[in-house]
């Protein structure tokens, strides 16, 4: 397959070089001189039979490509669009962003003008972020194991779908078939509010140098993703903002029964309760493989599976079957 | 020095080892039987010249002993500092619970009856926390680098203290002089309210198995400590509610400034600068020693070093001075 990854930052510089690695043709374009320089650098090293190669434009990646994969921030990706609607540009577009009904309405928003000539799009997203970004931080083995979300709409050509589950499958993705809404409101959850709160909690000991000598590591794994750039995360969590606000607001809810208990007259007792399911729920995580079966690979099918936790780990080469797993 | 350990969990298992390693006479005890019979095995298993024995009675344990470590639960402080009062013992005493004002009034409340034969105590915690619990998952190494907050009220006895300050120090513990109001107040920022934070985002996913399963690295290390015992999170935490109610208030007003900015014109814009402090109070997290020197070992000059998040790293043989580390 010809592939043109444009965005050579962690989660495109990890695809350059999976994608390589399996066989691939891939052509990898940075806006940023200086990363299209590394990547350059890592090419040429790289071991024969894995390289890839670095264009300057992304017209010189997206010709010949039958796949253009957006891995740029949110704020980003309208650009990137126009800029292959104006190349005429007809195969098929993914994105790996964190949040999806934001770009699904961006690529609708050009599907309907005169230029719109983005024939195939299905929005992405691999759950397989770090607190480290950039083109050296990327790894080949960043999708092994990770799941890969992969948006399946009324409108999505299945086809498009399935050769995308195929290729993110091949290089170790476990990939949740979901619409963008249900996606968004899923990762504002577990993803978005937890990013926002690590936030807070850093903040909350600014200029307190006991506070910051005696965290340990509730204090380290609680606040880890703070280290994050914010831009980054103001993209995710802006870009998804009326499902974060839900999913916050139902934190926030929660810490409120949490200073009920507090204030009970007896918050030791009170408490217990309060931090029983969230015992349950960290305990039994994460979701392990319960079954493997083959399903027929139909969009209502690939939904149910997505909406009960599980994940393909393969697609059959006719096209007609997936390999799925689904939780315990 | 002849040390007797009351409670063979986490953290008195590991100091059982660390202390017999470093040559010490250590009798443990634990009102478990299991535990006992678990700690025994071990003692009989354990390389020559660093041994321990276990004993089947408080008693047993704190006859003739210098110092009695106290490491059970809250709950149970009260019930062992009773049984020391009734043995007419003593010796110097210490805790390890997370909560030092509570823990005061407990000893405080003992030294006022008549039955008040305490001499000595000094109230302590080791930040030493891990999701795992028991015997079993002791190590003698795990207080190396950790910080030990060592209490110095004013009617504490500097020279217990240092008696203390030094053991610490001699198993590789980084010792913080504060007051048990000032280490109340920062740990339940650092610490009881990322339990509290951790236990609301686990909670918040209960029967949302799409969500579980897109679950990544951000939900696992911000709900990390939700999978610790409830009974043990609750009785530190509901120990120091009235800290922990003001810390999580704090915290849930900066997420109130969260949902303001998701609610903007432009929420990726809003959302950067409130990032902004969370980020940078994590990236230059922990805090790094910058110098370290001689302080004279004197009540003041010690928690004036504890209030700049400084550390012992050692006391002087004869009392009179301590290595201090200040951070940068």
């Amino acid at each position: 397959m010809h592939v043109a990854v444009v965005g050579l930052g962690l989660i495109g510089g990890s695809l350059l070089r999976a994608l390589a690695a399996q066989g691939h043709q891939v052509l990898g374009y940075d806006a940023d001189p200086a990363t299209r320089a590394l990547a350059r650098t890592a090419a040429a090293r790289a071991r024969a039979g894995a390289r890839w190669q670095v264009t300057s434009a992304v017209a010189d990646a997206a010709k010949g490509a039958d796949l253009v994969v957006l891995a740029v921030p949110l704020p980003a990706v309208g650009t990137v669009l126009d800029e292959l609607a104006g190349l005429a540009y007809t195969g098929l577009v993914t994105d790996v962003t964190s949040v999806k009904a934001a770009v699904r309405d961006l690529v609708a928003g050009r599907l309907a003008t005169p230029h719109g000539q983005l024939a195939g799009f299905v929005g992405g997203h691999p759950m397989a972020g770090r607190e480290t970004s950039g083109f050296a931080s990327g790894d080949p083995e960043l999708f092994a194991g990770a799941t890969w979300a992969l948006c399946l709409e009324p409108d999505t050509s299945l086809r498009d779908w399935l050769e995308l589950a195929a290729l993110w499958t091949s290089i170790g993705a476990r990939v949740v078939p979901a619409t963008a809404d249900e996606h968004d409101r899923a990762v504002a959850a577990v993803s978005h509010v937890p990013h926002l709160v690590a936030a807070a909690l850093a903040a909350s000991v600014a200029g307190d140098p006991l506070a910051l000598t005696l965290g340990a590591g509730s204090f380290r794994d609680g606040t880890r993703v703070a280290a994050q750039s914010p831009a980054l995360v103001a993209a995710m969590c802006g870009g998804n903002s009326t499902a974060v606000d839900a999913a916050l607001a139902q934190a926030q809810a929660a810490l409120d029964g949490a200073r009920a208990a507090l204030a009970a007259a007896d918050p030791i007792a009170a408490l217990r309760p309060w931090l029983a399911t969230g015992h349950e729920v960290r305990t039994g995580w994460p979701p392990e493989a319960a079954s493997t079966i083959a399903l027929p690979a139909r969009a209502d099918t690939l939904l149910r599976l997505g909406g009960v936790g599980g994940w393909l780990t393969a697609v059959a080469p006719d096209r007609a079957t997936v390999t799925a797993v689904r939780p315990g």
